[in-house]
């Protein structure tokens, strides 16, 4: 199964990143095909929602073939990022009926928890199916070692593959479906 | 299918009753088996959430049989009315993997849409899936005739039915996968 | 000021319950004159939202001599708990103008904070300014020790502080204004 | 009092236009001091959040200089458009203790009502009041003739006007405890 890593953040000395890596080698030990689709690379101007423009096509391209989805973003002002938004509007149709998880990351103690519920009503719209184990990174600043590396990997990776379970169980269910119709 | 209708007001002269018995009417139609689940039925003591009583014991039954709800609530305060809450809290694990659709009463023009947000939240953490068609009864008051008949028929039927649709294709990709668990 | 603390849970072996005698203490330390107000007694019918039952009328009392308003609840399935709702549904004109701020408990990690943001969505319909202190209280088995005093006072009473000057300085903006309707 | 109304879309064709110059109208016609803050004005890269560049620092002296807020913005897949997103979280401290109201545009029957509530927990979080009215342009496409003008210009001046009274009320309240502080 193709299951991308949406990285919802393009700010400068983004964390997020940290965590997007560390989620993408989780999916891949769990036996997902996978790799990070960063917003930094799918932006167009605000102006344009034609999806004529070649990053709209480029995502039309990744997410019609992805099973299902990963989105890693931080919380912003208890919202998601502007930029990820813009970037999940690009489409319409290509998302209908696949499963898709939440990684949520945050410098303070709630851990993006409110990002996660804004940006599962926007999923709703698109004919997303959300998958109700969501993963935290509170504290980010704490979570990684100078190489990178999460410190605290054994907890971090039980609730990753916690998620990736969920994930995998919803992305059979809607795939044998979409197959029928 | 059984596809129950989860009536979510108590409250006196309650309209949303009449688009129960509308949404009622258009599931069996539909082909789907079902009846109404009055929240009026399953009240328990505010205290009371150990899932023991009569009442809890009772909607466990339905859940537990049911392949898809669908929740028929007004809009109060821009959220949904706390008898529904206290009902949808009353069990845990028999809603997951199941579909679930809103459909939203409301006095006022915008037709409770609000309260379908709020509502969705909820179901996924229990783990439902959402589907993505809801039906807006808006300005409910002018909605019925004086023998409780929808007037705009042809239109809420439309609307029902693509709601039914959508239901009814999540609900056989999810039981086909819960059959394999 | 007179700043009561509604206590929004009725669950039997409440927490919350906790939360509430902590927040009450700190509310009078601060100046306030404040008392609990316990969902528990303010119960009344589902089936009655006339606003005429004598709980109703006791609260309309207490919300109409309220300068501002706490709320100390637990996250209920990431909503607010169906009895708090419904005593909340219970007044519209009495609320009008005047601050409130959230207390969120949790026995998770996230610490209530989806409880937070639906609440305030009620809120903002029934005229209340919504602080944006909140004070969240997660994994609140291990926040109180035997004899029911918070262990770790001095960081709560820090963050209590914050929210409580919050409320002060919207209540008295907002109280000086509404004497000049 | 300077109320500016800021445009939430920057997309090609967009009807929200409109509904600014017509909030606008009615903003200047109540006694405010209006302009449009048309978020095409105020892009940055999404890499850049440092508040240092021209565009931030013209928002700045603009959100500190306001009495209040009035957004205009549509609703894109239940949420608002990341392009106002993105300058809504260029700043921080410039909206604190200041009133904000939502004009919501849709193209269809529920009037951006979604988009509303996903705003306002935004602004929460940057301190800003958020008043009860708000004003929905449902089925926009059919609210403005070929020169723009609004074509049931009562029902919706009174609606504004609604909502200007209440913004003015709010910001009344704020500003002269803001001097206190």
């Amino acid at each position: 199964m193709y299951v991308p890593v949406i990285l919802g953040t393009a700010r400068e000395g983004r964390e997020s990143g940290k965590v997007a890596r560390f989620v993408l080698g989780e999916a891949r030990k769990f036996g997902f095909e996978s790799e990070v689709l960063d917003v930094r690379d799918y932006g167009v101007p605000a102006t344009d929602r034609s999806g004529g423009s070649p990053a709209a096509k480029r995502l039309a391209e990744k997410v019609s073939r992805a099973d299902a989805l990963i989105f890693v973003s931080p919380e912003y002002n208890h919202g998601y990022p502007g930029e990820l938004k813009m970037m999940v509007d690009l489409l319409v149709e290509e998302y209908a009926g696949k499963p898709a998880a939440i990684c949520a990351v945050s410098s303070g103690a709630v851990g993006g928890a409110r990002m996660v519920e804004q940006l599962r009503l926007v999923l709703i719209q698109l004919r997303v199916v959300n998958v109700p184990e969501a993963v935290y990174f509170p504290e980010v600043g704490k979570l990684f070692d100078a190489d990178g590396e999460i410190i605290d990997r054994e907890s971090f990776s039980r609730r990753a593959n916690r998620m990736l379970a969920d994930l995998s169980w919803h992305a059979g269910a809607l795939k044998a479906a979409r197959g029928k119709k």
